[in-house]
């Protein structure tokens, strides 16, 4: 997978993609990242990329020229349309569904602002995509961007090889993951539930599963909305209203 | 503010950190932050911070004591009990409500995990607070704390001057914002909606006013659930719904 990603502050990315997994994968060949400063696109002569917003009000809003120069810039040379996402808070709200679905493409282009709005044009004639990472504000799009690639390029395929199993994460079964234990089976007086230590494996897995299910109640029933569920969890789920 | 951040990737926050609002916000004496890297808590001979499930399955879990000590050694020297906050995809839903309850406080503690779960122990007897910054996997808690980070440090007293105004962002009002216009006024043959350049400022504050409910309506319906609607947001609502 291809990524471009349009910023003016490149030198924020560069902790991120350095570590762990995003690392290995731009090493294996998985992933591979650009930067555009789309200031170097600027036509003014104080290379400035934003301006007063029409009708007044505080806050500067990026202007349009510099942005689409630097995305045409980039997409003249390529034999397909990259999907060309704009990280805002008026976007569509993130989820791993999209992960998914972007997982899929070959060419990612970001587009980050930074204090500033974008001028509506960029929405309306320029991005494919507008995603918001949550319902809270932050200082520009960069820290989005970083979230949705690390999302994104963690399931391309190799790349977690055995350090982690992708299916079994929170989100991908649609429920919140059951309590993990390890060592020590008594932490100062904290004890691991007695069943995780039984070695009888269909018991385990009940209690996870059962769990998993009591913990996206307790916390998340937003998520059970349209959940598929069994006759055993119609069964569990009656009992936390019992209890 | 103080900020304690939990992790083996330090590294990872540094182009975060050393950027834009987070780096006036450190400069000016608003920020300080610290990295703890729990291995250097370990009492086993390899200094590992994971070990197996219990009842076995895929993927390493957290063990509780590096981060337990790791936590005690900071909070002991202290005064005032700080939030420990952990980063995970079964936490509280991050909101801008959040937010700001969290720039009230003095001293924040983050733990960031690393693809592993943490011990359920951790969860159940030291941490004050379980945050998600939304419903995808990430590949560790840090690109977490540092969009939290980042949300809550903008808010702080001096923090963002005149750059920006934190009470017009999107969500402060429980609306998505409205559409920004800057020059030039046609940018090849897309145009400004002349309203924006009446100079009557009642009016184009009212087509700001309908264009971020419109906005709001169309994209986002799950924000107006409990919004407290003027008589003139009731009657731009039904003539939404009625073209």
């Amino acid at each position: 997978m291809r990524v471009d990603i349009l910023t003016l502050f490149p030198e924020m990315f560069e902790g991120v993609f350095q570590s762990s997994i995003l690392n290995k994968a731009h090493q294996s060949g998985a992933f591979d990242y650009n930067y555009v400063n789309f200031r170097n696109y600027t036509e003014n002569k104080h290379n400035k990329v934003d301006d007063y917003p029409y009708g007044g009000g505080a806050g500067m809003v990026l202007t349009p020229q510099p942005i689409f120069d630097a995305v045409e810039d980039l997409t003249t040379k390529m034999e397909k349309e990259p999907r060309i996402v704009l990280m805002c808070p008026q976007g569509e709200p993130y989820t791993q569904k999209k992960a998914l679905e972007l997982a899929k493409e070959e060419h990612l282009v970001f587009i980050c602002g930074h204090y500033e709005g974008y001028d509506e044009r960029i929405r309306q004639h320029l991005v494919t995509d507008e995603i918001s990472i949550g319902d809270y504000v932050l200082t520009g799009g960069e820290l989005g961007a970083m979230v949705v690639i690390d999302s994104v390029v963690r399931l391309l395929p190799g790349v977690l090889g055995n350090e982690s199993s992708a299916p079994e994460d929170s989100f991908s079964q649609g429920l919140l993951e059951h309590p993990h234990y390890t060592r020590p089976a008594d932490f100062r007086g904290m004890k691991v539930p007695e069943v995780l230590m039984s070695g009888n494996h269909a018991k385990i897995e009940e209690w996870r599963q059962r769990e998993s299910l009591k913990r996206t109640f307790d916390r998340r029933k937003d998520l059970l909305k349209d959940y598929p569920f069994s006759d055993k969890q119609l069964e569990w789920l009656k009992s936390f209203t019992e209890s």
